[in-house]
């Protein structure tokens, strides 16, 4: 059994201090993947859990829900070369709802996942575009330009081209210079230009109607360091913060997407413990693909530090959260990428 | 003396067919070099150069005018190596005017070379603007990337980021849409799109004044093929090409650059043609600026095919006409770079 190897293969290494470090991709990470595994034998046994009538999930969660992003890859290449088979599309015709998709997006490369993410979410219209403003907001410069070539690679054209296919005026403006921006990555900031943007900014969101293309240009060009400053300075000049200034206007999707950029470039983990939040009080289908697409994009990244956050702030655990509000199959593949192993 | 070696070794190579083939970095390049050649021996010579009172300008005209880029950032390790010697700033201080200004801009790797120029453009002011048009709308969109990446190294900022700061309006949103823009690179066009877009140019071009933003979103996010078919069948449905209607209207910076980028778009080897054309005619270190910039940019790609259309338009050969309105080393060294040695 596949589940039994990884256990063991966790056990074995924990003996040896050195080999345990590099067993956890990264120390805010919640995903447990061994380094010892075979792609080879993880191919097999997901073959098995396919055969017959029923399907074995509990196999399909303890493989894939304890390998990062290059040993899937590898699995995927394994399961070609040893049955001639897509791995993807078996699992997506094995599973089904919520867990299926949650499958499917871990399966995918992380920058692919990005560009499925972004294409659905402008497929679904103007209320799903905070997915797109989420994903090039938090993932650095050269991590959005991956995106963008994943985008050209899946869906034969340039996902600015969608998007502002899609929208026009302000809201136009702003999401493809967020889509488009190639941000300076520097610490250097200058700070009477902090001053002169967060005046900017202050007028413009005072201005509810109109043209915000100053505020456009300060938000889709300035390295993120400079913006930090920008949004400190206009605390300390305006006696609030911009995103609590922002909070009374969020009824248009101009400042909905406005509101979004600027949580996910000041500090993107509390952005993502607010979708967790507001995702498990109000349950159903769209608000499942919330907690997958936190989950699966962070539990390689930061998802232990978003778990903290949740904690402080729901005084409530992540894992029982979503444990007490989801079931099945869908809610051991999320609790397995959380870490958890006694559900 | 290097020079020799440079022209022995060219020689030699020629006896071998295969060889000869190898020397020549591209068909269409003017720029002649060897395959054989030594870093070492070229930065020694190149110091010899540069002692005593005079500098000995034909050397270094015979060795960096017979360098592709490659062998150029060997040869400046080696003068590091052997010297501890910045080459480019030695060049800088031997040097002067045209000539000085041209060396240097060889000497770059092409990525920083149109980094420097475009910011060069930028603090020239809104007549410059062409120049950053040019580049972003001939290069390829991963080439334009590498242009952003050096210019994030040099200026400790993003391009986009200058060019917004310096703009406001349609300008701006030209401008940064070009700069941006990751264009899809395939070959599928949609003849629909092609159609309606057509018309929506054909519209905004129409109305001189006002909101020019379906005409941006098109010339900024549509691939390249995409927009070659709209522009022929703007021709075919409002019987002129969309540059001659253009022209008509090239009095303000929005619309010259909206024509610059057309034009790049959709035969970049004119457009060179045509800005040799104009800076030969008006003399002076603008327009030899201009000469400098497309041969040092194009001598290693498709100069040669420049080349040809200028004789075709001018029934003059461009060696000739540019023998006769410039002089002295910065004549020479050009004429190299279009592999012209009589002269």
């Amino acid at each position: 059994m596949a589940t039994l190897n990884v256990v063991t293969g966790i056990s074995s290494i924990a003996q040896d201090a050195e080999t345990l470090h590099l067993a956890f991709k990264a120390d805010m990470a919640t995903l447990i993947a061994p380094i010892f595994y075979s792609p080879g034998a993880d191919a097999e046994a997901l073959r098995e859990a396919f055969k017959g009538l029923g399907t074995d999930e509990d196999t399909i969660i303890s493989i894939l829900g304890h390998r990062n992003a290059s040993q899937r890859q590898q699995i995927i290449r394994a399961y070609r070369d040893l049955f001639q088979g897509d791995l993807i599309k078996s699992l997506e015709s094995e599973l089904s709802g919520e867990f299926e998709r949650a499958v499917y997006r871990w399966m995918l490369e992380p920058a692919d996942r990005d560009a499925v993410l972004a294409n659905v979410a402008i497929k679904h219209g103007s209320k799903h575009y905070n997915v797109i403003v989420e994903i090039v907001s938090v993932l650095s410069p050269e991590e959005v330009l991956e995106v963008r070539r994943a985008y050209h690679n899946r869906y034969k054209r340039s996902l600015e081209e969608e998007v502002a296919a899609h929208t026009t005026g302000n809201l136009r403006q702003l999401l493809v210079g967020l889509v488009t921006a190639f941000r300076y990555g520097g610490d250097e900031i200058n700070a009477n230009l902090a001053k002169t943007e967060a005046d900017i900014l202050h007028q413009s969101i005072k201005e509810k109607k109109g043209n915000h293309e100053e505020a456009i240009r300060i938000l889709t060009t300035r390295s993120k360091a400079q913006l930090l400053a920008t949004f400190n300075r206009y605390r300390d000049d305006h006696g609030t913060s911009i995103t609590k200034k922002l909070l009374n206007d969020v009824s248009d999707d101009f400042h909905k997407a406005l509101y979004t950029a600027i949580r996910c470039i000041t500090d993107h983990q509390k952005y993502y413990e607010k979708v967790l939040r507001n995702a498990i009080k109000r349950i159903g289908t769209e608000h499942a693909d919330a907690v997958t697409r936190v989950v699966v994009s962070r539990a390689e990244k930061d998802l232990k530090d978003i778990k903290e956050l949740y904690y402080k702030r729901n005084s409530v655990h992540l894992e029982d959260a979503i444990a007490k509000e989801f079931h099945g199959d869908y809610k051991k593949f999320i609790l397995t990428l959380l870490g958890k192993e006694d559900y």
